[in-house]
């Protein structure tokens, strides 16, 4: 009789190693791990699947979905102009509704009926995680073992390994958690929770100290098509290369670090600290491309729309019709939002230093027509007369009524 | 017979020079000026109220209007969120309104029928001025000779003024056009109107650029109550002292330099360059001691409010009941906006390095609970099973449908 | 010793009758009851403390909450102009924070460490009752046992009513859930959960069945002050009286029914009938009457506000920071809000006939000044010219475009 | 040599056959008219080109766009959900832009170099016609009779055309000026300028009196694809078909009159009283079907994008970035809103009562899940206390707050 199978999300650190054993122990099922690479970097892939297998697990898929990662969920919302809550680019929510859809496809190719992640009970992950199965696999069972056994710390949880067996990497834990992929890396809990201790120096792996970056100005451009970033410094590059390569010029100059006190969905506040140094260049860039190309109402709907973006983003809402109707608007108006913008970059800071587009409604040195030509000077008298109307109205009123009031009173 | 009076927006400089004079031939009033202290410098102010008499003027008027707008204008706009486009801080347009409304009790006090300005006809400070006088003074006559003369140029003014022998200080003309409040400068128009160009190193008055600060960051503290600034480093000082404080320290280390292409009021865009070195920590500051005391509904609203708040201010709507309605929304998210940020500033970067509030929502530190004690990790699949019914719903709907079209297809 | 002591919003009606004892039973409490009267009818009251007492309630309040309910929770959300998805009043959510208010006064009041409701577990009133007893009083226990028991139906309840001896009236269940205060009544569930079949006419209690409406028309005034309906037909009211009177004109005329598929806050669709006589026309009175006082950018900014009104209330987020901040901006906006509408009933009718205020906006009739005298005909143009200028700037870009494609295309 | 073209909007009346007359005397141009059938009835069409010529036009067009109207600027606006400032079908401001485009088109394809229409100076018209020009060919040059000339009353133009032997139909003046189309007809100005007149009985044209329809209810059922109505009780009909239809229907159940106070584009408000029956019923059921197939985040957003989408109608910003951008979002909202819903009209009222959809989310009758296995009432603890989590805590700060106050109090 075979067994029922679930399909766990795996990246081979000590928690998910424990799911796995304890997966086949409470609930008697074939373990398929899913690991993804989304850019966590090399060497935390190497070996996972030898060791998925050996720690228990039937099956081991080890996906790049880097490409899609950034091609279907990161540009868009590039586009999109989120920033939550003024800061946060939004690296590890991004990911999340993407491996969610994996884990999705992956189970219905086994034949599995559950799904499994490592996600804790308080954090936002875990409905990210659930948010993308739910949609995509509404029948899908959902096993979060952090809410359901009783592990509390890595203490108990080095303790169920070496109980059952479960080979674990020598490495000392972390003073906080980290998580990282193409877009950026983020640091939270532990010692960071006391919002008053500053990280170490050496906590940073993409971004140098501004103090420690160098003494020279370096500058880039960065070409968009239709609001997506497509070159660097004139050289086409893929969605991947393109992030890789901005990564490297912008965390060296010290750009793209961030420390936010955020609100969790789940209504609690959190400290993260972020490095995001590609992506801050690109969302300057993009920022400054659409100023210069876009007309004023649809900017500025747009920056209230981007604000419900990012919040859909970080609730894990991407696979809804509200997320994709927003996508709809937004392509709309990013079919001008073509040119590139040069950068300067210096000890952390970014700068514009050049804004070039065929697409500008910026005037200067439009041939066809001279500014003159647009309006006439004594136009604006009519503008500001009827523009102004209202306040006019509104001021008549508040004198009249001011003056019978008076006259109330004298009487 | 006494002649009519109008009363100028009187600067000093060439322009309004002229239209003292030119206000005279046109209109035969007796003009009073009103010079408007708004923090623009010392150098600006002295000697203004004798040069205003000696070309022409029958009474001149020298208003410290520092206190009124830091209190009244800047700092509620502080407390609003409001950035306009992503990055002007709103200088300009904030000195704007308090200006009308001075005129208007000048011009009620010296019972003129007129109040003239030297705006042209294609800004916004022409708007701003006029829709702040309308609203305080509907019956008022309004002249603007930039839309009206057919004097086109520099050169013409000063051919007006050696013709009718106004006195004119021999200063070069600067090649843009330039605003200088206690809040900010402004350099726009001329040579940058290419936004290609790069303004010289030593147009900036305020800042020193970034490469030319210290080597060595500066941390610097701020105390808010209510939402308003009203310490530094642990020193209460009144709003002006507050300012000229940030400035100092904030335009030493390279800190408010900003370049946009911004959309006007009047329909097209331009390009302006503005150094705010003490408003920018100061919204800095604030924003983070919003994160760290306001809730997250409150907070994410208010995102929203501060982009039409900013609207307002920069399309001179702030004598307006709209202004006057997000004022008291904003006002009741401020009271428990208490407490200190520390910022490092380094070579142009700020970031945040101590947030201190009695007011804090994080929960770290709160003695009285323990995070346990706030909600229980299963909690969260409840939450998340009802939070999400809607996409599981969404998701079987989807599925069933594609099964249908499936079986359609097969028919 | 002294047992502890829960509170119990408690109707008589079966299901809060069992809970008395099955709290008992269950947690060992001493039971105090608070049956608060907000308008359900005098028929539901009488009698109840002593049946509250009988049932084995140790001590019994019964509190009149209308004033409360309609000056401070009603006339708010009236002046904000919430309607939740277009056409549900709000009547039953509205009433809910005050009802958990009381409940924790009372609790306090008496030492009561808990608090019990009667509300089911898919509802979208514990969630109310729930969020206002947490801001309320975080420290506070709740018990909702329809989430705890086992009892799943009117059946179960009414066995255990039995063998415990509960005294039961003898009234059929009711074929649906119906909830009354002063502001309406709501039908729900049972036969009304298929949204095909349409309710009898004898369910309906507070308007008659347009069709059986007078058959000439009636005129009523609703006179309001600062944004609240003061006065009918000229008579001044206190809130409740106002309230009750303007059920029966407009219940008599059939107008104030709703038939709504709304989707509730636990992420699912329910069907709902509601009948708001008084509050229908008051909420149009009140537009009407913002129409004619309002300036047009706050009324439509206010416009969005109301939508978020209407959810912070359906949620049951009452006594949260936005929902204040919301009100310090409605407050300020309603201040001109007076005069009096003039409306008329007719078969479910409403319409305007009467606008009245001396706040009006409105320029007919106003002696101090000619329309002609706002502006001049010609200053349409500027204006158009101006407004309309990132049209033509747009259209001259997309010519330009247009061209070269056709050029690349014809080389 | 051949004279220059203007295009004329022409519907035959006093105005614009006076403006025939008036153009070729000031500009000496060749006058070609366009003549856009839109429904205004056939009455006010037949003869029309004869017309035009007689009176001094060289080319006369007449050109039937009402199926463009419906399907191009009508559907999407009802899809929107759009109605401005709570009450106006925006019938006379959607059909604008079509002529005004239509304008365009034909001064191209004559060759002519302007365009002049007969909207007055302080409408809304004259802004919508304009904006649509503007956009479509904004070297087109504008020509606005109205706004330039000095007639300044129907006498004028009377005179005007007497001694120019224009020939004038010898019609009455209506006491209002009227616009008709296949979506609506409105009344304003003349008498209907006192909001508090009430107009005559038989000024309605497509809507009976209330009082006089039918005592027997009547039901209808309207069919939707895509949010597209499609057929009314059960008939497929071409978009201009199924509005006459529902114009009938809906027009002898005395549907969907309304008066208003509207605030204008110019900056003042105005009254207008329409007539929108198949409007009113098409915009009634549109919103049933949706709230019963979309799901709440999506509608409830949707709800703020209809207030600012029927803005952009009423202030003729249709051919605009935003107002495309707008609909991208739209149209993806629509994909299942499909179904029929059944009204039921009664002297006035409509009520809905029957939804229909294969799409619906309402999970009642679903047969492939139960409620119950949606999610169990102990998950709606953990949605409680999770999503309540911030008022909890909010809680607990207030009275820790209150606490420290008392304490600082008492010492």
């Amino acid at each position: 009789m075979t067994r029922e199978k679930v399909v766990l999300a795996y990246s081979g650190g000590l928690d998910t190693s424990v799911i796995v054993k304890w997966l086949q122990e409470k609930y008697g099922y074939d373990i398929v791990t899913l690991t993804a690479n989304v850019g966590q970097g090399d060497g935390e892939l190497t070996g996972l699947k030898e060791k998925a297998i050996k720690t228990g697990a039937c099956e081991a898929f080890v996906e790049d979905l880097r490409e899609e990662l950034v091609r279907d969920y990161i540009f868009p919302m590039v586009r999109s102009g989120a920033i939550y809550e003024g800061k946060y680019l939004l690296g590890t929510a991004i990911a999340r509704p993407l491996i969610g859809k994996k884990l999705v496809e992956i189970a219905e190719k086994v034949g599995a009926k559950a799904i499994a992640h490592g996600a804790t009970g308080k954090g936002n992950d875990q409905v990210r995680f659930e948010f993308a199965i739910k949609a995509l696999n509404p029948y899908m069972k959902i096993i979060a073992p952090w809410r359901e056994w009783n592990l509390r710390s890595r203490t108990d949880c080095m303790e169920y390994a070496s109980k059952h067996g479960i080979p674990i990497s020598a490495t000392a834990e972390e003073p906080y958690s980290i998580d990282r992929n193409i877009w950026h890396i983020s640091f939270e809990g532990g010692i960071l929770e006391d919002p008053a201790v500053e990280p170490d120096k050496d906590m940073f792996r993409l971004t140098c100290d501004p103090v420690d970056a160098p003494d020279e100005p370096e500058e880039l451009t960065i070409g968009f098509e239709q609001g997506i970033p497509v070159s660097v410094n004139g050289v086409k590059l893929t969605p991947v290369e393109l992030i890789d390569k901005l990564n490297q010029i912008a965390g060296r100059n010290g750009v793209g670090r961030v420390d936010i006190v955020e609100n969790r969905l789940l209504g609690m506040k959190s400290r993260g600290i972020y490095e995001t140094p590609g992506g801050s260049v690109i969302a300057y860039a993009h920022r400054e491309l659409e100023q210069y190309t876009m007309d004023r109402e649809t900017y500025h709907f747009k920056e209230n729309m981007a604000l419900k973006y990012a919040e859909l983003v970080y609730y894990g809402l991407w696979f809804t019709p509200l997320r994709e109707a927003l996508d709809g608007f937004i392509s709309k108006t990013q079919e001008l939002v073509n040119g590139t913008i040069t950068l300067r970059l210096y000890k952390g800071n970014v700068c514009v230093v050049g804004r070039e587009s065929e697409n500008t409604l910026y005037h200067h040195g439009m041939v066809t027509f001279e500014a003159d030509d647009l309006f006439e000077q004594k136009d604006a008298q009519g503008f500001i007369n009827l523009y102004g109307l209202p306040l006019k109205i509104k001021g008549i009123m508040d004198r009249k009524r001011k003056k019978e009031l008076q006259e109330v009173r004298t009487n």
